[in-house]
């Protein structure tokens, strides 16, 4: 412990993976005191019609913006 | 909050995703009082061989019953 | 399936707890044609130093907002 | 319940989680005396670049073993 | 890897805990052919209120099973 | 998104929970480029007999060392 899971959006590259894992393994060393040995971090990415907010997938979001407002 | 993950089977159409986002966050608001900005939901697909009941997978179980029994 | 775990703010009465759950998987079977026996909801609770939006936990927001601005 | 979500590296054979399925309800069931028909679960994969100990992600931690050392 | 969370319903005792613990390691080990120091078990216990099948509750579920049938 | 469980032994303080949402959100926000507005963190706590690491649960362990070596 502490074990992480992170859900994102899909299409991080590696190089954010592997910062961002670096990084929250840092934060979390420095602020609760224990070894980075014991960190676990899982990361699962959802799709665009695997989010939502609001009863709104991102997918759903992402095309009524494209739709011009006003016409 | 509520944050929401929903695991299914894959296979579900794009309709059936927006569709049951929009229905369970209506629910979550109309039963527990909360606003629809505050509702997450994130969707995890299993396939076949990363679900079971019982001890059986459900790709094994698809795969039994196609046996005919009696044979 | 599908199986559902929900993340709550602690503090939900007995009823609400029993007509969320009731309310989910009626919008789950009308959304995806599933049967009501198939849908397993989990729920569990958060306290407010265990929930954070935007680095701050809830906790730390409510007694940020009971200090009077401006004095 | 139980319900049990286990997170794998890619990559197991179905004979594996056909098998790692059937074991783990055995064991459950033995242990805490419920009935195999209640133990459910989910497997979610996670590729190399989606799991790290230590702040370094198992695709890092791959790469780096292959580089020789002392040369 | 393997990480495992496992759902009980609250009440199991510590015996059941250990033992559960050790039967889901070896059950792992021996399938997926993994060391066991590389399993982590993680358990989260749900109330009677806080899991649900259909839509009901564990606890609604209780009550009205002791509701006499037939009278 | 990102949204993110962290499982935590219990006992951590509330300086200490405050501390570690504010510093992962930053390594997030830092790596990923995401707005703090989307970053959402549940904590989960377990008790020393709902962790295990191969088999042996933190509770067990604390008792094993307990018993001095050798005599």
């Amino acid at each position: 412990m502490p074990i992480i899971e992170m859900h994102l959006m899909t299409g991080r590259s590696v190089e954010q993976k592997r910062a961002v894992a670096a990084a929250i393994t840092d934060a979390v060393c420095t602020t609760l005191g224990v070894k980075a040995e014991t960190v676990r971090i899982l990361v699962t990415e959802h799709g665009s019609e695997d989010f939502s907010v609001a009863g709104v997938t991102a997918g759903l979001r992402s095309e009524k913006q494209q739709v011009p407002e006003g016409i």
